[in-house]
């Protein structure tokens, strides 16, 4: 599938557009092609963009003051990536995206996103479960981290990204479940 | 000022509604009060309203299998509270949320949420903005509990609800922050 039919069904899937509808909210996305190891977004960066993914798989990510990196979410096919906050609240970036894998992604800006929310109600609506659906996630995860149980952590992590076992380095999910390589191990094989 | 004044300044912070669009959303609230202590949405419970608070304090917080309390979020005059994965997947509350404090507040079904923004496109933005914040203040969260960093989370803490300290009892400021009561007290007597 291409691109644009992607996208289509994904936001077929929260709200109803017309054809001529989706091709003008699709005029307001640009395709870029990412290598394996590219930085999409880096701390400080001015952030004015979010990515829909096509194919491949992107991390956010951040880095504490001892070096030690926390995965905050894996981006795979038709999941958004960005940093939100910055992009929101129009200020400089606290996390990384980059890439696990090639990747291309289809990006919109902050503005293009507003102008649309406000010329097609439809629009609107969409971008607006898309936000209930990644807020409830992130209080699932958050939750999870809360009791600190990992296992737990582990199997919500397969239960949202089945394939991700295949594309991504285990040293990548031990950061993604907060949890040294020795624990996942132990997870992997109870 | 009294609850709808309360709401219209809220709104108004984030959409624009002539006078007649606002009284007709209003309408569609209902005016609960509540009790300190009583409880609002038990786990297990069908989830049919979110909770826009006029007064008091709530708290929303789930029980581990060792009956370990942790708190997801207070919620102060101007925020909003409910069990959002159970209200928008229409499954059963695995969060609980009651009153810390009397407590006054407007309540708004699922239903009329989205009737509300099926016909009025401003009240859909003002929704999907308002879930753009919970949903930044819920990464931002998760990514203090990923690092681990107590002290940045009761400084974060003080930041959005400076009021708390005079309304809450330590013990939960404690069971939001993660910490036990000894390391809340030096935290606050460092």
């Amino acid at each position: 599938m291409e691109a644009k039919e992607i996208l289509k069904v994904h936001v077929a899937k929260l709200t109803a557009l017309t054809d001529e509808q989706f091709d003008y909210f699709f005029s307001h996305f640009k395709k870029q092609r990412f290598e394996k190891g590219q930085a999409i977004i880096t701390e400080g960066d001015t952030v004015d963009c979010e990515y829909f993914v096509i194919s491949g798989c992107l991390k956010s990510f951040f880095i504490n003051d001892d070096l030690k990196m926390y995965i905050l979410q894996f981006a795979m096919p038709t999941w958004w990536a960005s940093d939100f906050n910055a992009l929101y609240n129009h200020t400089k970036a606290t996390i990384n995206l980059d890439c696990i894998t090639d990747a291309e992604v289809l990006c919109i800006t902050n503005g293009d996103r507003e102008k649309l929310c406000h010329e097609l109600h439809n629009v609107e609506h969409f971008f607006r479960w898309r936000t209930n659906k990644g807020y409830v996630a992130a209080q699932k995860r958050l939750l999870s981290f809360m009791n600190n149980d990992a296992k737990h952590r582990y199997e919500e992590l397969l239960k949202l990204y089945p394939e991700l076992y295949n594309m991504v380095p285990k040293s990548l999910i031990a950061a993604y479940l907060g949890v040294s390589r020795e624990t996942l191990s132990r997870l992997y094989h109870p």
